[in-house]
């Protein structure tokens, strides 16, 4: 059993309020029990039951919003307006689901009367069952205990045990206690909700016979580690990971000349927005032959102030990031670099300057996921070179970012051809603008090929990841006394 | 690399017809990166355009029917009226989807022009790249050449390699040769259809980094090694696996009491049907306490007539079917049989007799399928008790079946009760009907829990098998003329 976990404030590295006991083995055995028991009872509330209860949801963490803020800014140091922001998001993820499910065709109703030799034949898509969701350090609310994985796996009809994660145990405690309270006052089904504190912990909820999907958002160690997992169970189960990214920039020759100043000022701010601890930070920038753009790059990072990491395992894994590609001279060298931020786990930006060559002698630069803001910009790079070295293994991201300038002079047929490149391996595809930042909407897919997610026809983020908890199932021929209520039309 | 591979005639075992070569390794290489190279070319073909070619490949298969038939019949024994139907049902399955093509909703278009702080956002499913499709034994058509795989992958844009069935050399040859040729006049670039004969040519098909997808329907074993091999590879990639499975029968007590000769006689059929060679055959049928359902079973069985199997390979396996299930007495009996039919492959019905109490203890009886006309019958089965024994590890199903009398009293309540829970474990659900027989539809769902498929969320009939081919990407602000056409608006 996993020691009690212990919130720890990053400005400081000291403990911040007394540690959360880890889950007993035979509590999570409970809980997934409970939640199984509840699945017929939750998909059984009917949609806009669901969609109410959704919405109680998000009003309680609303009505609660200074108290959270102010717990989680002691345990993650992001800050009140970040924090504050996220909540906002997270409730609107909430009650963007409930409008999901009273518009109710993300159920996939097909009716085919019977006709000629045809039986009748009616298609929905049922919820699968109990759904484990592994929480995210970085946002300890949009993508944590009420993020957007609890709240489309509940709006699918499935019960959702959540994996606390260790950096913000206060945070996702008093948040699952708010989630329970706001469920249970809307009538929703007992167990239908439920939260798992441990390391250990969480593998057992991985493993337990009764659950029958993950949802991960996270490193792309562990996620592969419990992929693993779901796929040698006796009965496998889905595991939808979003995990690491370098997600690619490249600037094309034009845009560098006349852009200098706008690319680099967004380059820097979305490298260390949030002390660069996003899965969609522009890991590895091409840029081309254009030393103005090097030097505005290097002006801009210099103005940036570092900060504290998220926790000192994180706070690690940027020091060997940084020890690494220092250590890579002659073939890679410091670019530039911020001001150093306070406190024991601070982290300060580091660009490093490489060439194509060394980057395609060396693969695991364009393929290694740096968390933090540590940047590495590939110069002497045309655009379809730069393609040319980021196709092959480990290519999968997140997103890819292209800046252009078609009236400036770029070639509009290799612009095209550089937005249908990057579209094959990379989830979402930003012209002229900065891959952080991911809009919560209908539109908006936040997935991508392996290895950036384990199943790339899925999102984590917006209407679509919905889909993620249900799976199709017709019935030929049945009465309708007997049809689920969907299907009697 | 393997040998030239000889197609026999089920009726005798000898040869028919020369020997196909296997492909070279080589050939295997050169075939994916022709069809890699046609993968923009294909997509760029637009809708319209690919369905007119799927419409090529139909009406040239339809303009052969005769010669393949026969040559299918030689390879197969499966006989000129089912190959005739098999036939029509793939040229009907090409049509479907230049129809689902037309309709084009099946790209998922979701366009959200820029609001308030909001970006551009305009997704859809693009083509994954080059499908290799394994053709299945059974279906020398329908699942085959250009069977639903192919024509579904086709629609979606993506090139195709199918790798032949060893069962129906010829056959594949011929269907290929057409299929080739229609696609070429109707201006389909060069590459996008391929075929590959021989196992290991298969598996290196399988492995070819250039491999985007796989689909496969056959045999438990075979698909599992092949998931294993999508999964273990450098970058792994979706393979679409159908698998085996027993496809329970639930009869409840007044349907057995009031329709046992229909439920017999229908029983008999089912099991019999193409000498019991479906993925769809009603493996296990859990009965009440009836004697005279029992009876009529008997009679049912015995009037029904043996025939030969496609392969083999196929009739060993039934032959060791057989001698399982002979040896397990006392707990497994034969309850009836069918006569025999001719030649050196033939296979004739055998049903066998359990109880509750058996199949709990020896689950393998419930999970194992036993391809060819073999049935158990568990006894003494009341519905809710066969649901809790059918509950476990192994019991995702492709379709599941009651046989209900509400009429003639039985219970409402229980059998809600057991459509619910049949429709936790198998795709597809059938109410006083029998599970061969599998309509081409928009709402058919042909897939499954594991180990049904692989991959629930997906079906390998029907409109809906597209899906697989695809994958979303997402555009943020880019400009209309870089813009895949579909998203421009």
């Amino acid at each position: 059993m996993t020691d009690a976990i212990q919130g720890r404030d990053p400005r400081t590295g000291q403990p911040v309020g007394d540690p959360v006991p880890a889950t007993d083995p035979k509590g999570v055995d409970e809980l997934v029990g409970a939640a199984d028991g509840a699945v017929y009872a939750w998909r059984d509330t009917g949609r806009e039951a669901r969609a109410a209860a959704l919405e109680a949801v998000a009003d309680a963490l609303d009505a609660h919003v200074t108290e959270l803020v102010a717990l989680a800014d002691s345990e993650t140091a992001l800050g009140t307006t970040r924090l504050t922001g996220e909540v906002a998001r997270t409730t609107g993820q909430l009650r963007l689901f409930a409008g999901v499910l009273r518009d109710g065709s993300y159920q996939g109703v097909v009716i085919e009367p019977a006709e000629a030799a045809r039986p009748d034949l009616r298609r929905y898509k049922r919820s699968l069952g109990v759904v484990a969701v592994f929480a995210a350090s970085n946002f300890p609310f949009a993508f944590s205990v009420a993020g957007g994985d609890t709240a489309s796996a509940l709006a699918a009809g499935c019960p959702v045990i959540v994996k606390a994660h260790e950096g913000h145990p206060r945070t996702s405690l008093r948040t699952a206690e708010l989630v329970r309270a706001a469920l249970e006052s809307a009538g929703a089904p007992q167990g239908v909700f439920g939260i798992v504190f441990g390391v250990e912990e969480g593998v057992a909820l991985v493993k337990h016979p009764l659950t029958a999907a993950v949802g991960f958002t996270g490193s792309t160690r562990g996620g592969l580690a419990l992929a693993r997992m779901c796929a040698e169970r006796p009965t496998p189960i889905p595991f939808y990971g979003e995990l690491g990214s370098v997600n690619p920039v490249i600037v094309f020759p034009a845009a560098a000349r006349n852009r200098a100043q706008e690319i680099a000022r967004g380059y820097a701010a979305s490298l260390t927005q949030g002390v660069g601890q996003f899965c969609t930070n522009p890991g590895v920038m091409f840029v081309p032959d254009d030393p103005g753009l090097l030097d505005a790059i290097r002006a801009a990072v210099s103005e940036t102030v570092g900060g504290p990491m998220l926790s000192e395992r994180i706070h690690a894994g940027y020091l060997a990031s940084v020890e690494d590609l220092g250590s890579r001279s002659p073939y890679v060298s410091l670019l530039a670099q911020g001001r150093p931020g306070e406190g024991p786990w601070s982290a300060a930006a580091r660009v490093y300057q490489t060439g194509l060559g060394a980057v395609y002698q060396h693969r695991e630069l364009l393929t290694e996921e740096h968390f933090g803001p540590v940047g590495i910009v590939v110069t002497n790079a045309d655009p379809t070179s730069a393609l040319r070295v980021i196709h092959g293994e480990g290519a999968g991201n997140l997103v890819a970012t292209m800046h252009v300038d078609l009236d400036g002079g770029d070639d509009a047929e290799e612009a095209r051809f550089v937005g249908r490149e990057l579209a094959a391996f990379a989830g979402r595809v930003v012209y002229n603008g900065w891959p952080t930042g991911v809009a919560v909407t209908h539109a908006q897919h936040h997935g991508g090929p392996y290895p950036a997610t384990t199943v790339p026809a899925y999102t984590s983020v917006g209407a679509a990841a919905i889909e993620r908890w249900l799976v199709p199932v017709v019935y030929q021929d049945f009465p309708p006394q007997l049809l689920p209520e969907e299907l009697r039309r």
